[in-house]
């Protein structure tokens, strides 16, 4: 079977295992969705392989955004500033209200195209009409862990069972195992206790993970607190929630000393979303603590209406930037720390194997980037590099499950005048229904 | 005399007094160095101007970087991570020690083709060997205010202002007015009241401001309060530094409501510099307070040896968010007040008029945006889109005093190919060096 081999590249393997140094030059040889080999002067080994060239540029796994909700696209721009509730209810909810099947096909077609374009290679996601969000990923090449979103009192609580068991039947291992499902009770103050206990039972029956925004806000802690008499992780640890399953857990912004110890014990996945957290004021997380006892962190971009975009190079930045000052501590959170948070890290937030490095028989998920740049010059570490100067833009050529999905900026599954010309009018539309 | 004419574009003119919108469809029109109008079917009314198509496309005034030091793009990803007296005692300053003049021309060639690239049209500089920048400024096109650091103690405190004003009296207004001068003292902590009242002497006679490092960090205020009996800020104002001159402070991280007061009331320009303050710990400047006083507030980088990047749509965009969660109110610091920061307020910070807006009589420094862009799609706010979502990459054009400086991403100004390879060789040069 025929593959590819990158060549003479500089190489960010982000993978301790195989070697002592964080990067060195070399060649990586892919075949089928696989990393075959990572090593020097592989031409001669492969010489079937397609190869491209691999001057000047860096190599590294693609970037996992543990956290989105794609088709608010549809909504970037659209109110921003705002106190929270007024964002929420006066303007997000009720334009969600109208978005349709193809609206969340189109908005998702859009997101994906632009996390291609920033070297996001896997994401996790809930929102709804899910169905769409899935067509839109098996078309794009894209991997991805898909979530319907569940709120779990009124009307839709029975349905949204019913529909995620139908989801979970009907997507999970699909487009070659790029798509995986779990279960997306949206947090404890919308789903009760006896509710998150039904789901627990499903997840289980089904072997999938439960993916829920915990801990977000002030407001959300002072709520639970009232309402059950223990903080929003203490009511998910009492009913046993991350009890012999894989949950992911976005936000944890206000969390107890033992609320942390009870996460970092039960290895719960902890999706870290920086620039939204900092938009809504929802508050800082305490991830150099969270990282310290130990606990499975990784990076998400939350939805582009309060981000407003979804590049994972930008939310490294941030991230690393946003906790050096909140600790008073340069040392906080280095560049490596950070790099790992976006790939490995977010492998085994999302509870995926075989992703998010270069080590031999990992999915062949990775980016090159450019590097004559300016932004990008001299070249002294690539690591500092990646995370404190590089854009999107830098980057060259996406590969996801082995296949060559970006190829000069051009998205090679995706129409993008046609995606930009959909989410255009849809959007204008959008905001202007009554 | 002919001129340029930008023809159908989406307009954010950054100018309160002509028009009630924030942006509107229109044209610019340019003639020699300025801004000759701004409306709506203008091109009969210029038949002979140079047409340039605006359609899909955003223009806006050009970005003005507050502070920075050029030249330390050679120290790019070179020290990241580290405590600070480590990142400057070990690392920063023995390499800086090692610069030459060549080096400080090429590393702000760097320089000026990032921010090019990335829209800022002026900067204000402090180093050393200034000529060398100087002359790197007159050539590449790009407006700056270039102040020679001094330190105001030991053996290089008297060349420092027999340098400063010999570089006054070579460089101000050169390059048909790009090129304006400050005297640049380089902090409180290095520069005794004595020093300073002699710098001020000196600006005065030169009718030329003052470029000092202000306030930056805890250690500073410590070690000043101790020495002085005074907080930084009230320091210089007991000296009368802020009287009857223009004073470009930069960082200003750590103030008593006194400081803010006195700030504010002398129309001190502050160069705020979140991302630098944030990667070295720093601390948060109070930016919305100041605001709320009045206070004339920019945005710089400040060196990429803390940044590690030029790019100023990132500058604003973290300044929005750190403000929003530092207060815990996402009402602060709204896209529009972070646009001004960058551009009009910026002029003011650095005591240009006639720079900084789109108003009819400013100098003609602008930006043309590529809209159509996936992260950029919807397009519901233009201002939301340029500061929580749009990149570098998204700008086509830049124009100077009335000169196109690029197009079509090209710098037409400088030899690219060329800046690279010798900051890349000059770079690993540096840090090899015994």
């Amino acid at each position: 079977m025929a593959g590819l081999l990158i060549k003479n590249a500089l190489i960010v393997p982000m993978d301790d295992c195989s070697r002592a140094e964080d990067w060195f030059k070399g060649d990586v040889a892919i075949e089928g969705s696989l990393i075959k080999e990572v090593g020097e002067s592989l031409q001669e080994k492969y010489p079937s392989f397609t190869v491209l060239n691999g001057q000047d540029s860096l190599v590294m796994p693609g970037f996992i955004n543990c956290h989105t909700h794609a088709a608010m696209t549809m909504l970037r721009g659209y109110a921003d500033d705002l106190p929270l509730m007024t964002w929420l209810e006066e303007m997000i909810w009720p334009r969600e209200a109208h978005l349709d099947r193809e609206d969340i096909y189109w908005g998702t077609q859009l997101a994906i195209l632009e996390m291609i374009k920033s070297g996001t290679t896997t994401f996790a996601d809930m929102y709804f009409y899910m169905d769409e969000t899935a067509q839109a990923v098996l078309e794009s090449g894209i991997r991805a862990s898909l979530s319907r979103g569940m709120v779990g009192s009124g009307a839709t609580a029975e349905l949204a069972l019913e529909e995620s068991v139908e989801f979970i039947q009907t997507w999970q291992g699909q487009g070659e195992g790029r798509i995986t499902c779990m279960f997306g009770p949206h947090a404890p103050y919308t789903c009760p206790p006896a509710y998150l206990e039904r789901v627990m039972a499903l997840a289980d029956d089904w072997g999938v993970g439960i993916h829920i925004h915990l801990a977000e806000t002030v407001d959300e802690v002072a709520k639970i607190t009232k309402q059950e008499g223990l903080r929003p992780v203490e009511l998910m640890d009492s009913i046993g929630l991350f009890q012999g399953r894989h949950v992911l857990a976005a936000h944890c912004v206000h969390l107890s000393e033992k609320e942390i110890e009870i996460l970092a014990k039960n290895k719960v996945g902890i999706a870290h979303n920086p620039e939204s957290n900092m938009k809504l004021a929802s508050g800082i997380a305490p991830i150099s603590q969270l990282l310290e006892k130990g606990a499975f962190v990784g990076l998400g971009t939350d939805g582009a209406a309060s981000n407003n975009n979804l590049d994972m190079l930008e939310e490294m930045r941030t991230c690393a930037l946003l906790h050096k000052v909140a600790a008073m501590d340069p040392t906080v959170l280095p560049a490596k720390q950070v790099l790992r948070m976006a790939t490995k890290g977010g492998a085994k937030v999302l509870g995926l194997e075989h992703v998010g490095s270069l080590a031999v028989g990992e999915k062949a998920d990775l980016l090159i980037f450019d590097l004559k740049k300016p932004h990008l010059t001299p070249l002294y570490n690539p690591l500092a590099n990646l995370v404190y100067a590089a854009q999107s833009s830098d980057l060259k050529t996406v590969i996801i499950d082995g296949k060559i999905v970006m190829q000069e900026r051009q998205v090679l599954t995706m129409d993008e005048e046609r995606i930009l010309f959909e989410a255009e009018k849809r959007g204008q539309d959008l905001i202007h229904k009554k």
